[in-house]
C-alpha cells in the first residue's frame, strides 16, 4: 500500500478537553481507525489520464447486514476526510466532521446502518493524491498529480463498495462538494443508489463560485512559495497563498448575518479609550478569526489538493453533456431523493436546489426538499440544526422501514 | 506643491476608439485638466498624527455662481479620483467615472451647478499620499504615511471649500466609500452641507465587510515584494497581492445574477469537443475577466495606499462615539437626504440604506430614499440606469428650485 500518514488537523492542535479520552459520549460511534484500502487496477479518469493504482483511507461504523443493504456512503466536502464521525483511536480530540449526524440512534443510525466515509481521491488524508509518492518517480507526485472530476471520485469509490461486496448502497449522502458526489453516483452508477441525499449543494457552480475559487487559486499559484507545485522538493510550503484562499473560503461559508452576530465590530484589543490603533495588525475580532482559520489550514492542507479540489467543484456540471438540460442529466437516475438547503447558504442558495429538484421531478423522480430557515449559511450543512436533522432522521427512518431494518434501538440526537 | 504624476489608469491602457480625439459628445463637460491645490497649515488627524503639509488634485466643472450658493462636492469611491467627468485633456481616452451623471443637461447639471471633485488625501492619483515625497526625508512616505480617516478626508476637503469661498456646498454627493465621505461632512460640519446625497453605501462595514477588506490587505502584506511597505526603495511592486485584491473586490462589486449573465460557465477556449483543459490556467470567462482586473489594477495602483482606503472603510463608524446610535450621531446634521441603494447589492446592501433612513427621520430630518431594483450589485451605482439617474436628476431639480438657479438649459441624459 502507498499511503502517507497525515492528519486531518494539525498535530499542535490541542485536545478538546471536554472529551475524557476512553470514554465514549451516548451516540458516538467511539474510537475508530482508517483502514487503508489499495487498487491496484488502473483507473481512467476524466481528462484521459490513468492512474496505474490508488490507495483510499476509509472508515466504517456499524454492521453490514447479511444481505448487505444497509450501506450508506457519505461524501465529504472540501477540507474533510474519511473520518465522519466517532473519536480517532490516535488522537481521541479528533471528532469526525459529521459525527452530529452518524452515530448510534443519531440521524444516520448506525444501530441499523453500515455507513462508509472514504477520503477523496486526490486528498490529503491517507488517500493517493499530490502528497503520495508516484511509484514511477520515486518522488511525490505534488504537481504532476492528474487533476479529478467528482465523477472520477464516485468511479473510485464504487471499487469501495466492490471491496465490501456492496452492490447497492440503501443510501448516498453528502453536503456541498459531498452532495455533488452524491448527485453524480445517481447519474453514474443508477442501480447502486437506493436514496440520494443532497445537502446544501449545487449542479453546478454559478460564475461567482467560480470567480472564488479562482482567487483562491491565484493566491496559491503566485505565491513564490508555491515554486511551480514542487513545494515539497524546494522545501518551501506556499502557506501565505493557502490561508488567503482559506480566509476567502470561510467568508463564503458563513452568512452576512452569523457574521455579524458572532463577530459584529467588536474590537480585538482597543486602546483605554476604546481607539483604533491606525495599522494593519489585528484591529476586529473577524480579522483574528479570518487569519487564525488561514494559518492553522496552511499548517495542514496540501495547496496542490486544494487547487485540485476547487477545479473538481468548477468542472462538475452534468447538464454539459446533455446541452446544459439538467433534466435530461438526470433522467438516467433511478434514486428517491432528498434535497436539503438553507435559507442564508449564499454559496449554494436554495436556487440552486430547487433547479434539481425541478429537474428530478421532470423525470418523475421521487423526490423530497427542505429548505430550512437557518442563519448559518453554508456551514449550516454541518451543524445541529434541530429541524434539518429531524428531516434526515425521518428520511432514514423511512429507508430503513423499506428495507426492514428494523426500528431505531435507541433514541439520541434531535428525538433525545 | 509637491505632487506626483500618476494617472488614473495605465498608460499601456488602450485608446476607447469609440470617442473621436477633440470632439466632445452632448452631455460631456469636455476637455478637463486637474489643478493641484497646496494647503500649507498642518493637518491634524484622527490618529492624533500631523501632516504638516498637502497637496490635492482637483477638477471642477460649470461655472460657481457670484453667490457661491450652487457648488457640489463629489467625493469618490476606493479606486477613483478626482477626475469625474469629461475627457483628460492629456488622455482623451480617459472619461471621468461618474461621466454619466455630471455633465451639462445630465443629472448633476454643470449648467446650473459648480461641480468639484477631489482626489482624496492618501490616494495616488495626484494628491499626498504614500507615493508622495515626504518632505522631511526626500524620500517617498511610503508606509510611514499615516492612516486616514473618512472624518480626515473631510477635514482635508473642507479647505478646498474654503479656497473657492464655498461657505456652504449646495450639494455633497458620493457613491459607496464617496457616500461615506457626504454623511460624515453632513455630521462634521453641518452647516456647510444643503443636500447630502449617499448611494450605496453605509454608515459602517458589518463583518462580512471587514473580512473582504482583511482578505485583501492579508493579500498585499503577504506578498514578499511589499518589503513592509517600501517596495518603492527596493524596486519591487507587490503585484500578485494586489491583483488578489482587486479580485475579491470585484466579486463584491457586482451580484451574482450579472456575473452570471455576463459570464455564466463560458468557457475561455475549449478543445475541439468543448473538452475542458485540466489545469490552472483560464479555463472559464470569469477566470480571464478577474485576473484582467486584478493584472490592469496592480499596474497602476499603489499597495500602501489600498490598504490605507480599505481601513479608513473599516474605520468609518460615526455612532461610535454616541454608544453605537447612528440617530444620535446623526442629530447634529442639518442637511436634508437622499438616499438611494440597489436591489441586488449584496456589498452594501439597502437595510444599510434603510437604516440611515430611520436614523434621519427619528431626528425628523428631510429624507428622500430611493431603493433601485437593478441586477448590477453594488457597481450599480457607477453605472446609467434610467431610474436610478431620474431619481437623483429630479433630486437635484429640486435643489436648483429652492436656490433659484433657473430651469435646465438643455436636455440630456434620462430625459433625452
Amino acid at each position: 500500500m502507498t499511503t502517507t500518514a497525515v492528519f486531518p488537523v494539525p498535530a499542535s492542535a490541542p485536545a478538546d478537553s471536554a472529551i475524557e479520552p476512553r470514554i465514549v459520549p451516548e451516540g458516538s460511534v467511539g474510537f475508530v481507525s482508517p483502514e487503508f484500502l489499495h487498487f491496484s487496477e488502473p483507473l481512467t479518469l476524466s481528462s484521459g489520464q490513468v492512474l496505474p493504482s490508488y490507495t483510499l483511507a476509509v472508515e466504517t461504523y456499524g454492521q453490514l447486514n447479511a444481505a448487505r443493504s444497509n450501506a450508506v456512503l457519505v461524501c465529504h466536502a472540501l477540507n474533510a476526510s474519511h473520518h465522519v464521525a466517532g473519536m480517532d483511536a490516535e488522537r481521541p480530540d479528533q471528532i469526525g466532521w459529521w459525527d452530529n449526524m452518524v452515530g448510534p440512534g443519531k440521524a444516520v443510525d448506525t444501530d441499523r446502518f453500515f455507513v462508509i466515509g472514504v477520503n477523496n481521491l486526490g486528498s490529503c488524508f491517507g488517500s493517493t493524491g499530490p502528497t503520495s509518492i508516484n511509484p514511477a518517480t520515486g518522488q511525490p507526485w505534488g504537481a504532476s498529480f492528474p487533476l479529478l472530476t467528482v465523477e472520477d471520485w464516485v468511479h473510485a469509490q464504487a471499487r469501495v463498495a466492490d471491496h465490501f461486496g456492496i452492490g447497492r448502497f440503501a443510501a448516498v449522502m453528502g453536503g456541498s462538494l459531498g452532495g455533488m458526489q452524491a448527485l453524480s453516483w445517481a447519474i453514474t452508477c443508477p442501480d447502486r443508489v437506493g436514496d440520494c441525499i443532497v445537502v446544501a449543494s449545487t449542479a453546478r457552480l454559478s460564475a461567482q463560485n467560480i470567480a472564488f475559487n479562482e482567487v483562491a487559486r491565484r493566491a496559491i499559484l503566485t505565491d513564490p512559495d508555491f515554486r511551480g507545485g514542487d513545494y515539497h522538493a524546494h522545501g518551501t510550503v506556499p502557506a501565505n497563498g493557502l490561508s488567503v484562499a482559506r480566509m476567502v473560503g470561510h467568508i463564503t461559508y458563513q452568512s452576512d448575518e452569523v457574521m455579524a452576530s458572532k463577530f459584529g465590530r467588536t474590537q480585538r484589543a482597543p486602546g483605554p479609550t476604546g481607539d483604533y490603533r491606525y495599522n494593519y495588525d489585528i484591529e476586529f475580532e473577524v480579522e483574528s478569526y479570518l487569519r487564525h482559520q488561514g494559518e492553522k489550514f496552511s499548517r495542514y492542507f496540501d495547496a496542490n489538493t486544494y487547487l485540485l479540489l476547487t477545479r473538481a467543484l468548477d468542472y462538475f456540471d452534468p447538464a454539459r453533456a446533455h446541452g446544459g438540460d439538467l433534466s435530461k442529466a438526470l433522467a438516467a437516475a433511478q434514486a428517491r431523493f432528498l434535497l436539503v438547503s438553507f435559507s442564508t447558504d449564499w454559496r449554494f442558495a436554495p436556487e440552486h436546489s430547487r433547479e434539481i429538484v425541478r429537474a428530478l421531478l421532470k423525470n418523475q423522480r421521487e423526490v423530497t426538499y427542505a429548505e430550512i430557515d437557518a442563519p448559518h449559511g453554508h456551514d449550516a450543512f454541518l451543524l445541529g440544526d434541530r429541524r434539518y436533522h429531524a428531516v434526515v432522521q425521518g428520511y432514514y427512518d423511512g429507508i430503513a422501514a423499506r428495507l426492514g431494518l428494523g426500528a431505531r434501538r435507541r433514541v439520541t440526537g434531535v428525538l433525545a
